[in-house]
């Protein structure tokens, strides 16, 4: 006899919510000449940061700051907010189970949108949580829908991304501001700017560290280039972000990962350009779906999400044979976004490939 | 109003459990000259991790693999069991984290020993868990009373070191067996080894991955010299390893830390002169109580516990002495074992400086 899970952790399925690159590679033996399925950035990390890392690499033996003082201190600096209003874990992901944790309980509402980010939900339900998921309008979030829902259901939590993952669209600050007065006291917002360094000017709300029921998400993950050392930031009212140290493991930010995170944040000038890219890189995504006569949505991201021209079957052909032909993408599954595929801007030869491989993988998927 | 935390939530502190030498070097300004507080590895990682970390570093853009498929191959083949029997997480901290998720209900009962490893406990309390904790006989945790209270209180989870933390004793492994098959099988034994590559031979039970209520937790985080890269591993039933599936954060081990990890495994010759030198430090922490009229307990860890003579108000005023005089080391709380302090074995120029400044120490505590 096996000791008893609780009847909550029986009820969960034993599940790897995303496929790795690195497993579908293991399963198929085709190497990936374009990993740009992940949204990570291929233009990498500031060379700043790979020497950080290196400098520090003999450091290992110590465990990190429980305390993560210098990454808060830093960033606390670049956002001009006080420490006491940041928390920093294991990506936005080691976030989310946090945040799931301290305010679910079984049964408990949490408002999202169908096909947003799935490890929300993960993190939801892994604590007994019920989601009620929302349709996007068109390729958005539909934030009138999401408002009534959340007061509807009463809900413990809303999440919302903006820029949104994965169909890449956003609303305004003005927007977000109105979505956020009309959401009830009690519920609390998980505004996830995981895309906030590529967005466009007036998409992001003025930093508001006072209210009490807003937690935005912030990463490393994305256009600085560190998705693999895991550091994600929240930001919020300081009674709210002390009680992350209820819940967290305290030493599970790596030692490097915090040195990593405090140098790519110094070299702003490495961000500026890898931004300049992702924009180059974007309009070239467009005009990739332009020459195969495909629709493809306007991005804030560093992703494009483009219209296969068909059901979301032919879409998951589509990115079957991608796949076999060494193009890593991703997909929506969500009904109404599914007729998409999500490309991540890669670097220029990757995206070389995908424009090679496109048309082929086309052809393929209507045989 | 603030949106409510679970009734749990709002009932647990926010805390740093330990805190860092970090956090103590800001408060006091003394640097530390010998950092022998938190066992961790003042030999370092092996050079060859240092190499993978250094050839890594470009790719952190990546992230990891949330199978660990390498890292976890390497580690099945070097215990000679199947991966379907490995776990791996953000350190033994987060294994610890996962398996109290897993298993506790509010008011489950984990039994474990007065003043044994305090995030075990942290944890288990933080899903609402209730610990019962039996005093150590002598130097040791005492097996006996450990099983009665397991059988008494229908305990959801046993907890073991051994070797033991805080004060480094072990059992051989023929005793452990008998604790294991006392232990009703409703139970789950956590049987933590995180300083079994220093353990004498004949302390660890052979592997067992047969039954079901045994998960034992190793980490690179002690001998391997990897405390800051944060990398466990739990070795048990394929049934129930399968569960961390069910919660684990699926990205949280970074990509660094899995290439570190896979370098340090496969450099037993490093691991081999560590444990060396280990054993060399302890005989010297050993002869450094023994000149300053003080006993020291046996150990087969990387630290020493050395009663200071005293009740735990003086071993507290040693603790603070040491601190002040550039010496970071920590000391068990619980009554009993509280006239000590541990000392980790740091690098001879460490021992050296504990050598210099404990009789000063011991003088400061006196007055």
């Amino acid at each position: 006899m096996r000791p008893i899970l609780t009847p909550l952790a029986q009820s969960l399925p034993s599940t790897v919510p995303f496929t790795g690159p690195e497993a579908l590679q293991r399963r198929t033996d085709v190497p990936f000449l374009a990993r740009v399925g992940a949204n990570e950035s291929g233009f990498g990390p500031s060379p700043k940061v790979i020497e950080a890392i290196a400098a520090a690499a003999g450091e290992v033996w110590m465990y990190g700051d429980p305390e993560i003082h210098d990454l808060k201190a830093a960033l606390a600096a670049h956002l001009d907010i006080p420490s006491a209003n940041l928390a920093v874990g294991e990506g936005i992901d080691g976030l989310h189970g946090l945040i799931a944790r301290l305010i679910t309980e079984p049964g408990d509402v949490a408002v999202t949108s169908l096909g947003a980010y799935p490890t929300f939900n993960y993190h939801v339900t892994g604590f007994g949580g019920r989601i009620v998921a929302v349709p996007y309008s068109g390729h958005h979030e539909d934030l009138g829908a999401l408002v009534a829902a959340a007061r509807r259901e009463r809900a413990k939590v809303i999440y919302l991304s903006n820029p949104d993952n994965p169909m890449g669209t956003w609303w305004r600050a003005t927007e977000i501001e109105r979505f956020i007065a009309d959401i009830p006291e009690e519920t609390l917002i998980l505004l996830d700017e995981a895309y906030c360094e590529t967005a466009p000017a007036g998409t992001l709300p003025e930093l508001d560290i006072a209210r009490p029921n807003l937690i935005r998400t912030r990463t490393f993950s994305k256009a600085y280039g560190l998705a693999g050392m895991r550091v994600g930031y929240a930001i919020g009212e300081a009674g709210f972000i002390k009680a992350f140290d209820k819940v967290r493991n305290h030493f599970g930010v790596t030692r490097l990962s915090q040195a990593a995170a405090v140098a790519a944040l110094a070299d702003q000038a490495w961000l500026a350009q890898v931004v300049a890219k992702v924009a180059a890189g974007g309009e070239r995504l467009h005009a990739i779906a332009a020459e195969n006569g495909l629709a493809s949505v306007p991005s804030a991201t560093n992703f494009v999400a483009i219209d296969c021209g068909g059901d979301g079957d032919h879409a998951m052909r589509v990115l079957k044979a991608l796949e076999a032909r060494g193009v890593f993408v991703r997909k929506p599954m969500a009904p109404g976004l599914d007729r998409h595929i999500r490309i991540s801007v890669g670097r220029p030869e990757e995206l070389d490939v995908v424009a090679r491989q496109l048309p082929l993988a086309l052809r393929d998927a209507a045989q």
